[in-house]
């Protein structure tokens, strides 16, 4: 038996890395997990990309960068996705990171210690709780509604737990699949400022937007300098390449920068320079339509299949875009024990909302669906199924 | 001014990134850094594989993965790597990093509080010094000779200082490109398990051999399982590629995935790709043979240029593999000062001695030449440069 360090013994099983193990097996469909439909890869474009790389940029390819990040890409980052959203940044302002999983931590590391009290949305994506909890910070839970952060109770929250930091995915949230308007959004930055915390906006679903109209980030908001947004290419071209990207004021990226040297010295060339040709070949608007096209078409099947099978007292999320919605069970369902009567009985899986709250039993009755990652059919087969479990339990 | 935590204000400036800007200058001949020589890169082979991969595998390879690493790359890693040099080890006792930084980093994490002591050879790789001072630990060095760690000092101090951990590079190690032979590295194996600390083997360099006979890892002397062994492709295929392998028992091995999953996911896939078929396809040997052959060249015009050029009551090691050789200084040279001089007059760059070392004054007058990244010529010249000051220094 070895011994290890109290931090690494508070990790919880992450629900979602289990479920991986689930989809093994082919005929459950999944409504679980986060991944983007397969068919959505630029897998052509990748392939192309990657040939001239290699063939031009070969050997500055396979040696080591630098800590920051890819400078084609930080720059590109900046003219294709930052400023169009109304992110006023340089180059100094921006750090690579391998995913924003890894942004997410190194800034928890640089703004928090133990015992540190951090704001999240209640229900939150629990990758950074699982963080969070393993850093041994206290984690506060504040209201949301059907527009996110209820701000109200942000500043009750702010005034009287004086936070380090509020973690928040402003645009289609993981899991609720909602969207926080700019007002709200505008109203966190100005509480930042007052407060003196600072606004971790992870916003890795954003430009996934299958309907409505954009929303500009908090940190287009953010006159003080504590808003640190965190970017992923994940959704928008694949995650299986690990590139994400931070945008912060000079001295915290500088801060970033010295953490990431300790975590993985920098994240890997290729990943980060197929990101940048894709940008700078202007591929991304067109590609982005032809992942809301594919994306549009599930989600529809899916509040179709709702609106038919589950029972009526169900509520549910109606995103306008990203990956989840999130389904509120009426009465007293455990959603956690319906989950294995589920792949058991029906072969569906989705996550339980409990993981998701830091009080379980606000997510008991929740359940995060995705649909990204499985086909109409499937879904409405799935929705159908899960329908069926649904109103057996409530009969 | 943004308040950050006190772990990330104990990061020392990393000198050996910051030579990085050095090197822009084109007329600067760097002995710093620690790059592999671009010519060594498989590129080629690289370039045909990635195409390959991306049209068999695309659709994989752009998705998610998981986190302890992709399959492939995991059993020919134990093929190929680690079986022949006696680990017994399975599937379950691997996991990949994002290069060995990340390994190290999150060992440290696993098996260290803050306040905790741990032992490193003196002097040892400075990117682990920061990593260790930035977590608050104890970091006490061990006496080291020609043949590495002295195992009289290791039994003293483990016992006086009931260290958590030893990190060791036995391999060519950075900085010294010393090695340390196969009695003692079974006596480390041994004090580990009789006193119960991990032994952190790190071998980035092991494979690159010029010369002499291979050593078997400590890992193949584990027989209590405190061995943890971290391997890196970065030396054998490419660094910007960041693929690192560790091994450990698998209560270790499944503890390391815990904390990777909130480090960064799981690491860049089409990299891991590209290592598991690069070793599937038999390359390696035949181009661990080319690598050999251009460093062989490379050191011995630098061990040629010292034994003319530097003053005959200069140190400095002779090693049989990896990319480094540490020279001590006659008389009380500062080589940190010498530096500035070297840069400046020579148009020379090395890292000085002192950031190697926990009490910096044990490195003072020393100095770690690199022999991968530059060639013969340059060597030659840059010795010459070196001898040059060195000569008017000690007049």
């Amino acid at each position: 038996m070895h011994h290890f360090t109290e931090r690494s013994e508070r990790i919880p099983v992450n629900v979602i890395r289990e479920l991986f193990k689930l989809m093994a097996d082919p005929d459950i469909i999944s409504l679980g997990g986060g991944n983007p439909a397969k068919e959505s890869f630029p897998l052509e474009e990748v392939r192309q990309i990657t040939d001239y790389l290699l063939c031009v940029h070969g050997a500055d390819i396979l040696q080591y960068g630098v800590t920051p990040g890819y400078l084609p890409l930080r720059q590109a980052y900046l003219e294709h996705l930052a400023r169009p959203k109304g992110v006023q940044a340089e180059v100094a302002n921006t750090i690579i990171f391998t995913g924003s999983t890894q942004g997410i931590s190194l800034t928890l590391e640089l703004f928090c210690n133990e015992g540190d009290t951090v704001l999240v949305e209640n229900p939150t994506f629990l990758g950074t709780l699982n963080v969070m909890y393993k850093m041994g910070l206290r984690v506060v839970p504040v209201e949301t509604d059907a527009q996110g952060i209820c701000i109200d109770d942000l500043e009750e929250k702010v005034r009287r737990e004086r936070p380090r930091l509020l973690y928040t995915i402003p645009t289609f949230q993981n899991p609720t699949g909602r969207t926080i308007p700019a007002e709200r959004r505008q109203r966190i930055a100005e509480l930042a400022a007052k407060y003196d915390f600072i606004v971790l906006e992870d916003d890795p679903y954003g430009d996934v937007r299958l309907a409505g109209e954009p929303v500009p980030p908090i940190k287009s908001f953010d006159t003080a300098g504590n808003v640190v947004m965190m970017n992923s290419f994940s959704k928008i071209i694949s995650p299986g390449l690990r590139v994400g990207v931070g945008v912060a004021e000079a001295d915290i990226a500088a801060k970033l920068e010295a953490l990431k040297q300790g975590a993985d010295t920098h994240t890997a060339l290729l990943p980060q320079a197929i990101c940048a040709e894709f940008l700078d070949r202007g591929l991304l608007p067109a590609h982005l339509q032809r992942i809301a096209a594919i994306y549009r078409e599930r989600l529809d099947a899916m509040l179709a299949a709702m609106a038919k099978h589950f029972p009526a007292d169900c509520r549910y999320t109606v995103p306008e875009g990203g990956l989840f919605l999130w389904v509120e069970l009426a009465g007293d369902i455990d959603a956690t024990r319906l989950l294995e009567r589920a792949v058991a009985e029906e072969k569906v899986a989705f996550v339980p909302g409990a993981p998701f709250c830091v009080h379980a039993e606000d997510g008991r009755s929740c359940m995060r669906l995705n649909f990204s990652n499985s086909g109409p059919k499937q879904i409405t087969t799935a929705i159908e199924r899960l329908g069926r479990l649904l109103q057996s339990e409530t009969k």
